[in-house]
């Protein structure tokens, strides 16, 4: 009997790398369990998991949104409804009887692309927000829009030869799912300098790169707002961004899962390419990504989700149906997840006070956590912030010594994760290095999240490590 | 601008088939969008859902555990402890307490490979049912079997020529996830003159027709209790395949999620491959897979379930979290669900009662109609059925005349697509047909689940459909 080998497997899987729960994370959960000891000999008291956009975990806890739950679980138990009325508000014992009635019990599979009332509901959620109709048989429910983007890449690599487009800083789900399905990924570079712009023309010079190469791109990401970055499209680039996909028969694949993480909403709004494809009457193939886990609701451990389907035809949807057939339905829990999020208690109902200001104390935590963080963090010699105005995170820019890149090389490490490694060693902070999202050569960066209560203390933390760690290896 | 078309798709995705969620399901269900008409004009007034194990849904209405949602309601709104002490049981509130103090906010992403104490608990049920030790670590929950089983090919297909052994007949989601991995199945025949045994020849006569194709078989699939022929493999038989995975150097896909879905344990007892393997001192590397879908929890809707592995070397394991962490973690509800599922109430809880005697029905209902339904089957004409002991589901087989045939043919359809469908036009029931499964050719057979709670409305139906068909094609 030959042992199953790494090397037996599939090839394709061994080039996958995913940094957000990578070495840091592994490592992070290593000091996690030896912090339960006794007597752990760590200079720290608790790991503070800034590698993920994760607000309710332990350490954080975010609450999650009242509403929200009192649905939930009444969807769990529907007689509790009658067993203590009194303890849900009238409006979330009516809302939980309707959703009843449409989908019956939650523990049977739904429709594979979710239950065609809550479907209608998100197309309801998309007309007002965009001004435009929604088709409810082009929405898929998912189970978080990660389940989405990979289906989407799974069908549209059809040759080693096929590329897709994708902005570096990027999320590296993009780069994990093109590697394991061998799709080839066209990096195009965001501009640091403009707040980490997106320029048509950088995307230019990485197609000429790719047909140059004989990769044919089939898409281009977007991930607006932007991650790591948080940066906001405006609309005249969106545009632009449009009339690109025309000019080279892509198809848009438009992240927008930060859509409601807006720090600066009157200077730096969100706009949908759904709606500006609608505008101007474009006919890209467009596909949009949106998720519970993010905005304020935060409930990322449903996994819940959509993606809308603009300008796809009716044989490619068919296509798109049997596949999420085979994998049966969405979790029901984030199902119902995404129609609490697309329909939240109207003013005038008993649970919108609650709700209102639980949202309002949650968008206004993070925009001003964000905005300190950046602030103190550009005072930090070598280091430069761009200040965020959207999702949930910073993007530093780090310069690093040619000492500390040296001993980095030397321990067998890229000098940002030395960087990252050192700092969770010294404070039990888990960033994620610049190397797994992409910059340019020779710069540095991290990405960590902005979801920590204590900012005092937090950011104390990280200014105290890196003036020590800057001392030790100089400027 | 070129439309997006099929054409310019990955080419594997066309070539996959899931007859389960197929041409049948979607014309059930426009049928049942079509009763809600005022006078929709057809022959039966509610379409009865037979094509796949759905215990819950709406028509067939098993009633989930009480235990179950309860204690998923307080894991949603944890306050309601407080707020509604009373109307839960004190065991109830003590296990949601205890799973708060671990997990924290359900809201959370978990550990990719699903909450450490969960598995701890998995691993313990896994113990106690086999009498050998099994490892957290080696433990990964998923949402419900089927993402298992795909991470497994996906990682198992190294090359176009690498092939997996699946029974035929067969559950599709694996000839579905080869074709969309680009691997080759390996069909091996099941004896249905022997209640769909599973035989070592036949599959070494399978074998070497792969090698002599030079398709390198890469691992075993073996579904037991058989889905969907509902047939439990005897130890000495089970000793012998893991002897055959030895001698060809073969992964063991072990489908086990129908083990508590037992209609003559006595004479049909289920026995793991993990507790074979372990017995007989293998080296055989092992994925079990199980799943909150089926028993009698039938929680499908949550996308709950676990595989374990054995043998399987450390570098393997690692590679398997690397890519579930791509997809972040597992629902929640579905993790919870699983340690509902392991963690039963015990004698003498306030729970324990009520939570055997739902199980206790659900298991001999299950039972009795599939005993009915198989006699009954079987004093048709021309129809034969083993008395499935096991899963949820009979797989009659039925003769088609020569006439049948033609008809069916002319239609474009395959004669037994072509029975099935007339079916659900006469009755408003959907079941699958045999070719979505497979099936010697000649062969003509259909799935359809014993979920349904009228049995003698139910087979009634089909039994009036049958002889009528027969009226109308002759034998």
């Amino acid at each position: 009997m030959r042992p199953l080998t790494i090397e037996s497997l599939n090839p394709a899987l061994l080039k996958v790398e995913y940094a957000v729960r990578g070495e840091l994370a592994i490592k992070a959960e290593q000091y996690r369990v030896k912090l339960l000891d006794k007597d752990p000999g760590l200079p720290f008291d608790r790991v503070i998991s800034s590698n993920i956009g994760n607000p309710q975990q332990k350490g954080l806890d975010q609450p999650p949104i009242t509403f929200v739950r009192q649905v939930a679980a009444l969807m769990e138990w529907p007689a509790l409804a009658d067993i203590a009325p009194d303890a849900f508000p009238k409006d979330v014992i009516a809302r939980a009887k309707e959703l009843y009635a449409e989908i019956g019990s939650i523990g049977a599979y739904s429709h594979s692309q979710g239950v065609p009332y809550i479907r209608k509901n998100v197309a309801k959620f998309i007309e007002d927000r965009d001004g435009y109709l929604a088709d409810p048989n082009h929405i898929f429910l998912t189970g978080g829009a990660s389940v989405g983007v990979s289906l989407l890449i799974n069908m549209l690599i059809s040759s080693p030869t096929s590329g897709i487009l994708i902005p570096i800083p990027q999320y590296p789900l993009y780069t994990a799912t093109l590697a394991q399905h061998n799709g080839v990924p066209i990096p195009y570079y965001l501009d640091e300098a403009q707040g980490w712009g997106t320029s048509v023309e950088e995307i230019e010079v990485a197609l000429d790169k790719a047909h140059q190469q004989n990769v044919v791109p089939k898409a281009l990401v977007i991930i607006n707002p932007g991650n790591p970055t948080g940066a906001l499209l405006d609309e005249a680039t969106q545009i632009k961004l449009v009339h690109l996909c025309e000019k080279y028969s892509l198809v848009l694949l438009a992240d927008e899962v930060y859509q409601s993480n807006l720090h600066k909403p009157d200077q730096y709004p969100f706009t949908s390419f759904k709606k500006i494809v609608r505008k101007i009457d474009s006919h890209v193939p467009l596909v949009s990504f949106h998720s519970i886990s993010k905005g304020v609701s935060g409930e990322c451990g449903r996994r819940g989700g959509y993606f809308e389907c603009v300008n796809i035809s009716e044989p490619v949807i068919a296509l798109m149906y049997k596949m999420v057939s085979v994998g049966l339905c969405p979790p029901l829990s984030g199902q119902i997840g995404v129609d609490s999020m697309v329909r939240p208690p109207n003013p005038g109902e008993e649970s919108y006070e609650l709700w209102k200001q639980e949202t309002d104390t949650t968008h206004q935590a993070l925009a001003s956590r964000t905005h300190t963080m950046a602030e103190r963090l550009n005072s930090l010699p070598g280091v430069s912030c761009v200040d965020s105005p959207g999702a949930l995170y910073l993007y530093p820019q780090i310069i690093l010594s040619q000492k500390a890149q040296e001993v980095a090389r030397a321990a067998g490490k890229e000098p940002d994760a030395f960087y990252a490694l050192a700092l969770l060693d010294a404070t039990g902070i888990c960033v994620v290095p610049g190397s797994g999202f992409g910059q340019k050569k020779g710069e540095w960066h991290y990405r960590l999240t902005c979801l920590c209560p204590g900012v005092d203390e937090y950011v104390g933390k990280l200014e105290n490590f890196h003036k020590s760690f800057v001392e030790k290896y100089g400027l």
